[in-house]
């Protein structure tokens, strides 16, 4: 993408309104714009990071051996009924009338419509077990939206929810969540904790909420420090078995982690003092087990092994997409702008041409993106004529971890400069030697589709 | 995907309330489900082709250079104000009230909240062309919704929205979208002709809707059936030059070819009798050039070169995502169900093991399954333990337009057979020699992403 043909509208200014850095910088980057209270539109570089995480939680999903589908924003109120959340959910809720007087709302989360699929569709145990997620648009009508997307009204949340026979079907398939999401937070960058939490409005007593440690966090957090040393890595896993799931669930969960709704400050002393741990944390995922709390209240029942019907066990798991935006820039940036992590970076790299129209340095710069794009990664080639200090500072605002520096002077020696923005360590090389380096390093990083 | 894993409820039986034949199908196969009048839930197989509908969508508009983006779902309704649209819009437009008494919306198109986020931004002609675009849920509060994902409510749409200096740019870019749209739809083996229409509540003289014919289409449509011979074919195109652009739309756009509210008997009659055509005609898009009618509303200005004040002109242009679902299957079904075209198909072949727990059958089945997987198709394999006939009406009415077919009767001879849904033809093959050939059919029927 060439920058002057882009839509890039960054702000020196910071704006007044943003309390927390990570929506002062999504708004000086140019990545949001609010519409209303809580209500944002997603700009060019903000939608692209947005359908990477998107992305990146589709594969990892299908992974797992879940199935994608989606549901519509809004629902029928007659569902809700059925379980009893239309009244208990509060003012949150986003309650709508259609022209014909119909009771509607705006879907905050898709318990009832799924359970509603299923009993409509399976009766036998064979069937089983069965996951299905969704990656849609969701509202809650937060009373005092604040921190951008980090606690809008309107926001994208990745919802899945599984079907099973037992209890301990159920479980794996918890375990088999909490799994797909330690790897799906890797792969974005980020360290997130799965930490013992309080089960709100969805119910149920087993759950974990991912935190991501920030001290913007808006939890307070509790934790064995021994826990930030543990990290997935590439661990091949067939999410099959269960005991290959059971062990991970055990090994990520089982130090000491909780929210301040379930901590215990008898069993934390019980963690040696030098690793007892005191933070704020952003939640950016949950999973649940709750048993048959909707399939009895809304009928949701199979025909088991002998022949009898019985109620399925159920568990649902979130990822807050839009939010993982903030938590993510939360946990990197610095005085200048974004740092992105290489998974969700928007463009692959920056080209900055420091002296536009020269056209020796032009001619470097297009091939450089040439030889970028046919190696299957975007560049971000800055061919405006601007000053190079101006330059420098939107890519590092912007935040795209590497940029390749061409000029007239190193080209005189056949160099260009290849910079990591998270070091801010630059190395002299050849331009083909900048696009192998490139290569190499996203090797690890790819992400399908736009 | 193997099939005793998936969630694939098709019905044996056709629901009596689908009147057309796409509703029917789509039901009956499982892919979508009514939540709420007009309101669909996408089941997997529905979900896997609005996604891939909506991925071309994309690939579509980023080649012809247009940005994307998203706007939210709600919106305030003070800017619908400012264009005098809010009143003007009729019942159709479904209103919101908030927990804090404030008036919003559910988009039904974003022409205003997309002029504010220009003229929030941009002051220069030197910031123009620029062409920004949306997939995203709309909502129309339809008195009657029918014919399933052909007249919803709720409904998955690409609206994309030019800003140009002049009246000539603008009509570029109305011509760059007249030609990505034909490339579109060719992709998803559909022939749609552009033909002149009105242009209703968005408003500009300047329109042309594109129909795919058909019976059940609500639209009365005359054509020299010469622009039936058109096609775009594999060529190359240079979305900057504005006589290429302009050749193609003068091309498609110069015969006769109406919609019922703009027909003109006396013009049609100039077409030659044996070439004069009345047929219905299903709506899959429509591209607008309205000028400065929201930008003078809304004080969208730029300075041009001398410095001077002026409107930007502007055009928007619209896909109808989900409703193209129910297009195509309106144009490509038989008695036995729907023939997906090979660009949108969810699956790319169906694999059917006539002897399910004969060990070479599956094994032969195993090693199809995982060939295509490799070569970067997606087969799915039916594994149930049911009768052929059943696999073979099931993969007839999900419409995959390959199917191989795997016995124990053919492995001794060492052949499996490959079968056409689309001319019901079968060919005996090794089973190499079939992943050969489903991989140069699908040569150029790659689709980015999820």
């Amino acid at each position: 993408m060439r920058l002057s043909r882009y839509f890039l509208p960054v702000l020196k200014e910071t704006p007044a309104e943003a309390q927390i850095v990570s929506h002062r910088l999504m708004l000086r980057a140019g990545m949001i714009k609010q519409s209303a209270a809580g209500i944002y539109s997603w700009l060019p570089l903000g939608f692209k990071v947005l359908r990477k995480i998107e992305n990146i939680v589709h594969e990892e999903q299908i992974r797992a051996g879940h199935i994608p589908m989606q549901m519509p924003t809004l629902q029928s109120a007659d569902l809700w009924r059925e379980s009893g959340r239309y009244d208990a959910y509060g003012e949150e809720m986003l309650r709508i009338t259609d022209r014909h007087d119909r009771d509607m709302l705006y879907t905050p989360t898709a318990e009832e419509l799924i359970t509603d699929i299923f009993r409509s569709n399976v009766s036998s145990y064979k069937d089983l077990p069965l996951t299905m997620y969704q990656i849609q648009w969701k509202f809650r009508d937060e009373i005092r939206p604040r921190f951008g997307v980090m606690r809008g009204r309107e926001f994208y949340m990745k919802d899945g929810y599984n079907f099973d026979l037992s209890k301990e079907d159920a479980l794996h398939a918890y375990n088999r969540h909490l799994v797909s999401y330690l790897r799906t937070y890797e792969r974005m960058g980020l360290q997130a904790i799965p930490m013992r939490a309080d089960s709100g409005p969805i119910g149920g007593d087993d759950t974990h909420e991912f935190l991501v440690l920030a001290e913007t966090g808006e939890s307070e957090v509790f934790y064995d420090s021994a826990v930030t040393d543990l990290t997935f890595g590439d661990r091949e896993i067939d999410y099959d078995s269960v005991d290959q799931c059971q062990a991970i669930m055990e090994e990520f969960t089982t130090k000491y982690a909780r929210t301040d709704e379930t901590h215990d400050e008898a069993v934390f002393n019980e963690v040696p003092e030098e690793r007892r741990r005191t933070a704020r944390g952003i939640e950016v995922g949950q999973i649940f087990y709750f048993g048959t709390k909707y399939s009895d209240a809304m009928g949701a029942t199979v025909q088991d092994a002998d022949g009898k019907k019985v109620p399925v066990h159920m568990g649902s798991h979130g990822i807050g997409v839009s939010r993982l935006l903030g938590a993510i820039i939360e946990a990197s940036h610095d005085e200048n702008g974004i740092i992105w992590p290489e998974g969700v970076t928007p463009f692959h790299a920056g080209i900055v041409n420091l002296k536009q129209g020269d056209a020796e340095a032009d001619a470097a710069c297009e091939a450089l993106e040439k030889a970028l794009i046919a190696a299957g990664l975007e560049p971000l080639y800055d061919d405006r004529k601007e000053r190079a200090g101006g330059k420098f500072a939107t890519m590092d605002l912007i935040g795209l971890p590497w940029r390749i520096t061409v000029g007239p002077r190193g080209l005189k020696n056949g160099v260009v400069e290849l910079t990591s923005r998270r070091t801010g360590e630059s190395e002299e090389m050849a331009p083909e030697a900048a696009v192998a380096k490139l290569i190499e390093i996203y090797a690890d990083h790819r992400v399908s589709g736009l």
